[in-house]
């Protein structure tokens, strides 16, 4: 057992720590995040700081790290309000990770990295095409923290386009049969695997599974 | 395929519409959040919209839903300005899962959902014994949302308590070892497992995997 305290961490060498403290709450949404420039320039990067912030309205939130010259996903929401955010597949997830190099500004990721724009009408960013299930989104908020210079973006979802047959009987996406990957960490990727699906917890009933779930792979 | 927009998805029928809005952005971090009062009452809840926000300070943004008389936890972190947050292992998913029931004010689900506490020197708030890898936060930012009722709270990461043997040599916690799970909506947990670690990606070399790592299990 060990105890890494406050101090102990920054004195931690700066990849190692970095390393360290993204792996440490576990697994996390893992997507690629489209947007475009008023001039039509697109822009696609892995993102993994999304977080679910509500159902109604339906609310998502991501984390931008701090403005950089050749950072244009941020100026580019904030330019055209609108973004988008795609599923990772297994087989294409070395291409997901590449769009985390740093392009310059304006070379477009889609382009480089080997992906499709899918638009709909009415809406600016682009879709992935290449994904199974994918979100359209409008800038609600922008939240720059003074702490450490990031940004938290939320948005409204708009446009959820996926196949009707990944959409379960009571409305849970099916990621399992999408296929969707996750992340820990910075860089190891990550297919899960259905454990169970758990009822409705109620103070004095034991936990069990759903009626309609025969897994119990535990 | 399916275009679900703004206006369908505000006349979906409710549960349905939470399990949908949930479970988009694929798997999320999970864990148990381990909190005291100023009375030495502690309480327990498993949360799921944890994110990474930074490394240097090493920072980690939480959504806590509206304040309810019931809902201890908001209260708790603002009373004692620290808290926990402990991975969920397979073998008691579904009492972690049982954290979520409404149990009344003072109730402890440490209790009430056969968890055990385990404090550190000059720290408040518990962690769970039964969890691998678990972290110590100290109170930092409190973001009221006004569109729609929830509170982002940032805190600075102060312990990190592990076995060694889950450090990988760079740094990264090894979840597949330490057995961590994550959710997928509300309440669909699963187990993943690895397809590969990628090395750093830079513009103009292809994606490939890191030298260490002989997985390729797509």
């Amino acid at each position: 057992m060990v105890n890494i305290k406050s101090e102990q961490i920054y004195q931690l060498e700066k990849n190692y720590r970095i390393s360290l403290i993204n792996s440490l709450i576990g697994y996390r949404s893992l997507n690629l995040l489209g947007t475009t420039s008023n001039d039509g320039i697109s822009n696609l990067c892995i993102i993994s700081s999304t977080f679910h912030l509500g159902a109604n309205p339906p609310l998502i939130g991501l984390v931008i790290r701090p403005e950089r010259e050749h950072n244009d996903t941020l100026r580019n929401i904030k330019a055209t309000g609108q973004y988008t955010l795609n599923n990772i597949l297994p087989e294409w997830y070395m291409q997901a990770h590449q769009t985390s190099a740093s392009y310059p500004s304006g070379v477009s990721e889609f382009d480089s990295c080997g992906f499709h724009k899918q638009y709909v009408k009415d809406f600016k960013a682009p879709f992935v095409e290449e994904s199974n299930v994918r979100i359209g989104l409008e800038l609600r908020e922008v939240i720059d923290l003074d702490i450490n210079g990031t940004t938290i973006v939320i948005g409204e979802i708009v446009h959820i386009i996926t196949e009707d047959t990944l959409i379960a009987e009571d409305g849970t996406i099916d990621h399992s049969k999408a296929k969707t990957i996750t992340v820990a960490g910075l860089d190891t990727y990550f297919l899960p695997h259905p454990i169970g699906q758990l009822a409705y917890a109620k103070p004095g009933i034991e936990p069990h599974l759903k009626q309609n779930d025969t897994k119990a792979n535990v």
